[in-house]
């Protein structure tokens, strides 16, 4: 696989940790001077500044937010691994598109643009608005027999992504999926990503019962067992993942390099991103991933796995909510919180200006009165945590 | 206080259970028949079916939602328990009205009508759109000193929030408050109402310091030992409440009693939520109440004592991003979540219409393939939690 990694990796655009300059701390006095306790926004103000950090700039903005669905199917899918017939992500794929499934539905709530790419659905469909054709093949093959893809599959695949990318507007990516068995791919890539434990990254997926999810694990392993040799992450990527997995992390890397925000989904939206993550991280171990700098994470999913994997990545999602349906639904839900960091950062009075008092340092328990509350400082470093 | 609370209790609106009649059934079927997994949209499917018994019917809408911020000012700041001067709370009131306070600008985002009440703010307030008079006071007595509320106070501050929701229109109402000082009055209430220890209720507020947070603790053990022999809710709300707590209570009790749905903000409305609960609480010990039935809680948050107040209550806030503001603030980050979970349930496509095959039994690990999944539905029953 040498060839195919040298490959790639020429291919794959620069994507630069974000400058230590002074601009966090400009956008850190922004939002201490706007008409509330220091850092009682919590995680919003973080977000805000990540934004900024993000955009270069201390006036973050949206601009035509983008949602992007890739979709293929799974040859492990004939392993019984999916409470689902494969049959299902074309039908899926009809039904984004139709308007009538879950992210449609949020989709239009928002006013996010939706794109669904098919990057390697087992049918054809016929060219429609919104329908995005990036097809590296029709299904994977079984990654429990041989490489999901070949080295030319997966390389076409991340290709496609960036030029996906290239080609929608905007300064944001929500980023969703869409393809029976792809928890399958997903743990697979996570186990060898992390070193974790298989039965740690294995779950139910969109419903497996006990004895078929002990089937899923069996099979995952005989998959694992295949590729044992296997070395690298894009050689990874293309033994156990998938065609949407591989154009969705070619997405995230372009529009990391562009540096637009990633809204990152559910776990395998998550595989993606761990995936880019691991192509550009410097050498330095444990040091912040420029690619990370740039994702926010939705909300931790229901399937098991993704909390852990979230941990592994030291990452903390913004929703809770119990969610395992995939497509970008978690993002399109977190979405709005997106928007309101932002406003809140530009629409909030400042207390000069509205003329309110700030904290006493007295009563916030200062000897110094010539700033603004260290306590309150303090709070927020901690996470806006209380200790009675 | 016997004339107090028999006055009271005669003027409450009766707020009884939701029946238990056959319409949780039939929203069950019409999630089960959306095109997802069974239980995919986690709490949201939950949600939605809350709304729907709130409001009797298998197909809830939102009307002309209505956002509430209660404000009043509290004698008991005078003891140094606040980290900002009593000032503030009129300063931003008149924020809030300008436009330039996080509340304003989330109700600007999501199209929230805002109504700011002043229910006993030490100044007085020029007539203006959107400021709703309803004073008692200008400002409670020092509950480390006396009754906060006289009993004629209170019970007219009760009457003023029937009469304030009476006046709104919808079917939808967020609370909110403003009121420097007021986590000691909703500390108060908590450890009487939860019988928790004082130290387990009281945090730093706006974001006290260590040696401020523990000289507030000081006042408020002065407190409750003023106030040692009061008993009964509404005696306790006079003696150590505020009149923007009392307020909200009567708001919470009218809008339960016209089947509003209440979208709980912080410490200090979960407060009045818990009073206006124990109110109307039936009989039996462990009976879900009646109000609560009515509730979203929106956000868990920082102040210490709140996540406690919610295990206490039973219940789980739907985000947990650190915030410590008030205002109504959570409440309003949370309202886009509210109404994804109705346009879910309205705009998703069915299996049958989409064409979308169900899921497989055998996968499912189903002995009996006469119906959906029965691991899906044990695993939507555990809250959609996994087990790999």
């Amino acid at each position: 696989m040498t060839t195919l990694t040298a490959g790639l990796t020429a291919a794959l655009p620069a994507v630069p940790l974000l400058p230590e300059d002074g601009l966090a701390q400009q956008v850190q006095q922004r939002l201490d001077q706007l008409t509330k306790p220091l850092g009682a926004l919590g995680r919003l103000e973080a977000l805000a500044l990540q934004v900024a950090r993000v955009q270069g700039t201390t006036h973050p903005r949206w601009q035509a937010p983008q949602l992007l669905v890739c979709a293929a199917d799974h040859g492990i899918a004939a392993q019984g691994v999916s409470a689902y017939p494969a049959a299902v992500t074309a039908q899926m794929v009809r039904n984004m598109l139709d308007g009538g499934a879950a992210v449609s539905v949020l989709a239009r709530q928002h006013g996010l643009a939706l794109t669904v790419a098919d990057c390697g659905v087992a049918q054809d469909f016929a060219p429609r608005p919104g329908l995005h054709i990036a097809k590296v093949c029709r299904g994977t093959a079984d990654s429990s027999l041989g490489p999901a893809l070949t080295a030319a599959q997966c390389v076409q695949a991340v290709a496609n992504g960036q030029q996906l990318v290239r080609g929608l507007p905007g300064n944001v990516l929500l980023l969703g999926e869409m393809g029976i068995a792809n928890t399958s791919a997903a743990s697979l890539l996570m186990c060898r990503l992390t070193g974790l434990p298989l039965a740690a990254c294995v779950g139910r997926g969109t419903g497996l019962g006990d004895a078929a999810l002990a089937h899923k694990l069996a099979v995952l392993q005989r998959a694992l067992h295949c590729h044992a040799q296997v070395q690298g992450p894009i050689a990874l990527l293309a033994a156990l993942g998938g065609a949407e997995i591989a154009t969705l992390v070619g997405a995230v890397l372009q529009a990391a390099a562009e540096r637009r925000v990633i809204v990152v989904d559910g776990f395998i939206t998550t595989a993606a991103v761990a995936m880019a993550a691991a192509l550009v991280v410097p050498g330095a171990p444990g040091a912040p991933s420029a690619v990370l700098q740039r994702c926010v994470f939705a909300h931790g999913s229901a399937e098991a796995g993704h909390g852990a994997w979230l941990r592994a990545l030291g990452v903390q999602p913004l929703l809770d909510l119990g969610l395992r349906l995939g497509e970008g639904s978690g993002a399109a839900l977190a979405w709005p919180l997106l928007v309101s960091a932002l406003a809140l950062l530009d629409g909030m009075a400042s207390f000069a200006g509205a003329g309110v008092s700030s904290a006493s340092a007295a009563a916030a328990g200062l000897a110094d009165a010539s700033g603004a509350s260290g306590a309150n400082r303090a709070n927020r470093a901690s996470g806006g945590g209380d200790v009675a």
